[in-house]
């Protein structure tokens, strides 16, 4: 019945005596004191995300890109700036966590350099010269002893594709996909249209909801993984 | 006295009669659908300058890039994302207006192309192509027929001397210098240091005050020139 369903959805207190790690938010990568590489992402799943583990019972740690969001009330936050901030403190949190969400849109890329001055506008064109960043889901992926790890895969194209080949890449439980070329879904606004897959395949497809819904179903099948 | 001063500085009803036009903010500059080069400008300098320019008296018109800001009661906003938008929006505000005060923090570079799918991560390194932006300071102090211009220059190093350099090159009537290198001044908070140069050299100092208040002031001084 939908009650009963309602009940399991919400799951309460279904991660009661877990601690969950979720990432939120995108990174800032910084060329010169004032200019910066960045994305659209506003945080909002991540947050979401974080609030729900609190209401399912879990010791919930955000770490969070800069966003101008309030953190939700009993979760703590660790802020960061870059993707290699974030990486340092998923680490540090890892080893702790029963469950890792990540939700950030963390940049691939970072200036090869940052100048400490601000770089002076001189040519018609210039060669930004970039280098990949330390993969954190790649690097939960390896190191990770028991904990179940979710990650997010924002596609503009060959969305499940590009989803089912990052869970088996990065060794995760389930892997979180949304069109973000898609209205309704992804970085703006309060809605989000996401599909979930374990290595099985397709585990869940929500259509259009607020993303404080999308992130209680999800706590919600994250539960029932995890117990 | 203080009293005087005071009516000097906030000069209310001054400009009574003029347009102007400030600019605010950062722009965005896409690589793709999803990643986008910006900046650390808030907007706050040219929101408060557009609030003091309305106090004043004008009719206020305020191209706005991407800020969490709510516009000034009184102001009419003009929303704009990339530099070529900005540029749009200021030559067409340009030719009916009195005053030009180029408060926002426009790309000096934006990528050579934008991919319209988000650009998969594959190589440890990537250049990212960058051609110049069209200068907007120097095309409104080219086209600029009777109009007062005034710009800021948000610098690290040799404040006064890239500043100066500035208001020669693109003709501005007044530069507003910061060096946002120090603490108090420039991106972020609600703070700012400023020096006011025209072409005979500096003609006020300000010491660390609210962006509002600075606002009044540079309100106050452009209301004398315009006069």
């Amino acid at each position: 019945t939908a009650a009963v369903e309602e009940i399991l959805q919400e799951a309460p207190g279904a991660l009661r005596g877990k601690r969950v790690v979720v990432t939120a938010g995108p990174t800032r990568e910084p060329l010169d004191p004032v200019r910066y590489l960045t994305n659209r992402s506003s945080g909002k799943m991540g947050y979401a995300l974080a609030e729900a583990a609190v209401r399912a019972g879990a010791e919930t740690v955000l770490v969070s890109g800069p966003v101008g969001l309030t953190v939700p009330a009993g979760v703590r936050r660790v802020d960061v700036t870059t993707a290699e901030e974030m990486f340092e403190a998923v680490m540090k949190e890892l080893p702790s966590s029963d469950i890792v969400i990540k939700a950030a849109a963390v940049a691939d890329y970072t200036p090869m350099q940052k100048a400490n001055r601000k770089i002076k506008k001189s040519g018609d064109q210039m060669a930004l010269e970039l280098k990949k960043t330390r993969d954190i889901a790649e690097e939960v992926g390896k190191r990770k002893d028991g904990q179940f790890l979710v990650g997010f895969a924002a596609e503009t194209d060959h969305v499940s594709d590009h989803a089912i080949d990052k869970l088996h890449r990065k060794r995760m439980d389930l892997v979180v996909a949304n069109d973000v070329s898609q209205a309704g879904a992804g970085f703006d606004g309060e809605t989000n249209i996401v599909t979930v897959y374990d290595d099985q395949g397709e585990v869940l497809r929500l259509p259009q909801m607020s993303k404080t819904e999308v992130a209680r179903r999800l706590m919600g099948l994250i539960g029932e993984r995890v117990r």
